[in-house]
């Protein structure tokens, strides 16, 4: 069966400023869906903050194993029920991978519990990235390291808690590092933020890029065996009172 | 230099149940102050929900190092924008203890991302607390396992993240057992849950809690020289572009 | 392809004492295979000491995927260049499943770097066994905890590093704590260590110990399009010298 | 009581090389005992490999709260069964700080079961260590991020088990990366890795060197009220058989 991606982005390529289409002709949502399209082993839906409800309706979830978040400029646009309603499926076991500027997205400061603010300039750097976790099956088949011609620059201290696996970390030209891969788990849902996939730059070309990308949407994907309660439960004694 | 430490409950003395009183005379925030109070190296000051602002006003939180935090009834009664308060303070470093049914408080649910739910009932059972980390600050001085007469029973799954550090779990005669002593870091902010204290039972008179929760109040202690800005910032080049 | 599973024991079925097979007829080692055998996703094979260097050679471990340790009495007869082979094996990507009394076995401690020493005593007591971490791929299908009618009691503190991922705590009616199921990353190895399994009791005809132990062959399977040198080496400049 | 700091090298000033005592004139052994002398909150001892049992003795080690190690072309000389001594007292509770070419030394490849190796090369880089948990003690003081202006290039993969916290991460000129400042716990003991020290070159003179290193010694001490035995011990039951 299918793994179930729903690509989210704050704009639909109708809404996407000309300077972004000259790079993705289909915007950055239509760039990352076309990472994950046209493989038997994904089913992909995408979904835009202008629909109803955000895209993200109770149905869409429901048939959503894993969410991917791309947004920058539209963060405070997206209804605070939303943001709840996401984070209620990751806790009940939904996957959610988290693009680039998405790491202030209220969807990750609510998961996370901290700001997830960081330093940053726009400066078209070159950026490589270190492979940390080699093992690791989000890593499965990427080099040691691998280049971006240029990225945004993305820089430490990266306010998040230590992540449950670091995956990579980033070097840039202009001096900077940043954890660039990471792993959370919350609830019954797994998280990956990735650093790549500033809007008019090409990392969304990259194979490398790519490949990480479907592998995350893999593991992250809900183990549909399993259900949960959110709230706290009354349990009677699994051994008799002395 | 004492540490500043902020006893915070949703009662008050005079607000407390007859049953607490029996129990504790000065009630829960009593008790937890008088674990802290007479010792030159802590200040103490007790607030509680009913007064103004919750009692956690900017000028209070501004002298506080570490925030000791016990609800249970009236989570939903704490003002948004007082929790809001609390977690950014947390951010930026000061140390938060989390007693007992403090654990589906809004404050500790958001600084964790999770609903932070468990399994529990009321049956006086005993538990006993393994020390996990014996290396580990906050377990300095106490014996490899304690027990408490009485206490309610907490159970996994406990839905929190995993623990920074694991450093206590309990046993329990009813058949469970709970992470009952978890250390996790957030922002700059240290944060410590400590699952003893049923308002009805006397765990607070345990001298071993005792010694952990000022042990803990030691280590989660805000470091004065530090300071942040929460927000994301523009960082100009460490290195000439080439 | 299927996974390729080594399980090696300090005694074969011949070996083994009559109170063992009294329980296990093929004997331990025989029990475990008998996880394994059958199932098309896995090549089993079985491995024990008395064979010409230990049944270890260097040919058996280039086949294998996953190596799975039940020793207890002869941990001081297994030749450390043996240990050595082994743990170079794990370190290169080989996987190591560590059961029961395997927990002070030399290769459990040389990938450790601690003793893993314990407390325990042999008292036949119930084990419930609670599963912490439910969306990990080894608790897949396992339910929120399940019981062992007779185990050997292990108990905190368990002396290991603090595992990457704690999946398990087990409760035993005689009034200890244990963690039960533990994963580590070393190299670009994978181990779980698991508690249950003494000699003389039927844990491994559970079948919750069976999935778990399935589970986990799957998830520390070695992934061969990784290889790697395990010494440091000399690397050019990824820039130039400015 | 001071913290008892053991500083210990495979050379001593006299065997030192010339192009050592260029850069220091006390050697490496007396350029890091120095960061540490004439403090009253430490107190200093010298030791090196050419002593008899390495300068190690029981008495020596009996008597020290934190053994510093700095090692580079005499790994292989350390007498194995020092090597198990020193492994065994810090698992009892000393602690360990691991400086630069000593990640590949017999003694922290045996307290992190892997080999510790990397990818590493001499062009005096400009390295650039940002900070990556402000708030953990051994980071008190120190800026966001600091410069060496030259150090040895030490790049990832880093062959260590994750680390316990990651304090801080190393930029390279000539384009990698590297995690820095690591913390693990091995038994009771801590345990700290930093990478700065290439005999020829100045880092030990940098003054967040020196301070990162003094805090990391107040971090690592032994705690003198804990003591413990290494194996496994008969307990017990805690509870009546019902």
């Amino acid at each position: 069966m299918p793994v179930s991606v729903t690509v989210w982005n704050e704009d639909c390529a109708a809404e996407s400023a000309e300077k972004v289409l000259a790079v993705y002709p289909q915007g950055v949502l239509g760039a990352v869906a076309a990472l994950y399209e046209g493989r038997p082993e994904f089913a992909v839906r995408t979904a835009w903050l202008s629909q109803p409800e955000a895209g993200l309706t109770e149905e869409v979830l429901e048939d959503t194993d894993v969410l991917v978040w791309w947004g920058h400029g539209k963060h405070h646009l997206v209804p605070d029920e939303i943001v709840t309603r996401v984070q209620r499926r990751v806790l009940r076991g939904m996957g959610l991978i988290v693009l680039h500027s998405g790491h202030e997205s209220k969807i990750m400061q609510r998961l996370m519990g901290t700001q997830c603010s960081l330093r940053w300039h726009e400066n078209k750097d070159k950026e490589r990235i270190f492979v940390i976790e080699p093992s690791h099956p989000i890593m499965r088949g990427v080099p040691a390291w691998f280049e971006l011609e240029a990225e945004e620059m993305y820089g430490e201290r990266f306010d998040i808690p230590a992540p449950d696996a670091l995956l990579g970390i980033g070097w840039y030209e202009s001096g900077d590092v940043f954890r660039s891969a990471c792993c959370f788990e919350r609830g019954y849902g797994k998280i990956f933020y990735f650093q790549p996939g500033h809007e008019t730059l090409r990392s969304y070309y990259n194979p490398n890029v790519g490949l990480i990308l479907r592998n995350a949407a893999r593991w992250a994907a809900r183990d549909r065996t399993l259900d949960r309660t959110l709230g706290s439960e009354f349990a009677p004694s699994l051994e008799e009172k002395r």
